[in-house]
């Protein structure tokens, strides 16, 4: 089926249905023992793939997944878009100045953007700004506590 | 703050977000002892009254009211349009042909106003139809089911 969505539409799906978050985790690969790893989500029980396919489609970039879920009948599906490069060039320009619930949450994932375009979560300063604006926004299921967080830099 | 929100993008929204529902709940009032009240609602976290609000406008109808929720700390909101009337002529036609996700779901939700427009669900054939689409829609979490409905029919 051959369809034509508009980026209005797309638009107040994501208000309803997106998600803009930053995971910092423990990682071996980098001096201060974290990996921040920014995405924008969309999920979507099956139903809605038609969506997540023109999305993605819309923003030449990302990929679609099985949802992550601990319950194994979940068949939902997610759409997900991880590589700073396409945050940067693609996912940004693309929301810029029209979201209304999601905005202050955008602007926040945008600065943290913005930061790791210029290699600042490379530094402490930066870093510590990235898990400041990380944790102010939604918290979803953190696995380690702010406060753990930043007893464990190295 | 005034702000100006594209039809497109409430569609958008309200794929994700909205919801089109029959309940069929007992009554004394009735003579088959049900009554049938459909409804489109759309609930959000207060973050969202923005985009409720404007739809309330947009619609020309309906209200917007606390969730209903068994969580008193559940602070969300619904709007909510009841009335067959507004739902015919203001409701019905702003989706037309305007979904994907919930196409199905709306077009169900359609002949089921057409029906009670036509007072259909006052006849025993008409109120049988309406259990059978409605029952086949988002079955939420109905209190009776099809079958104690269809044996408790006076």
């Amino acid at each position: 089926m051959s369809i034509k969505i508009s980026d209005d539409y797309l638009i107040g799906f994501i208000e309803g249905e997106g998600c803009f978050y930053t995971g910092i985790v423990p990682s071996r690969d980098t001096k201060n023992g974290f990996q921040v790893i920014p995405f924008f989500k969309v999920s979507q029980n099956p139903k809605g793939k038609v969506i997540l396919d023109f999305l993605k489609k819309r923003l030449d970039c990302g990929y679609i997944k099985p949802n992550d879920s601990k319950n194994s009948s979940d068949k939902s599906l997610a759409y997900v878009v991880r590589d700073i490069f396409s945050l940067k060039s693609k996912v940004i320009p693309f929301f810029e100045e029209k979201l209304f619930i999601k905005r202050e949450e955008f602007q926040k994932f945008r600065k943290i953007i913005e930061l790791m375009v210029e290699k600042k979560h490379l530094t402490t300063q930066g870093f510590r700004e990235i898990i400041d604006i990380s944790y102010s926004m939604n918290t979803g299921n953190r696995k380690i506590s702010k406060e753990q967080l930043i007893d464990n830099i190295k």
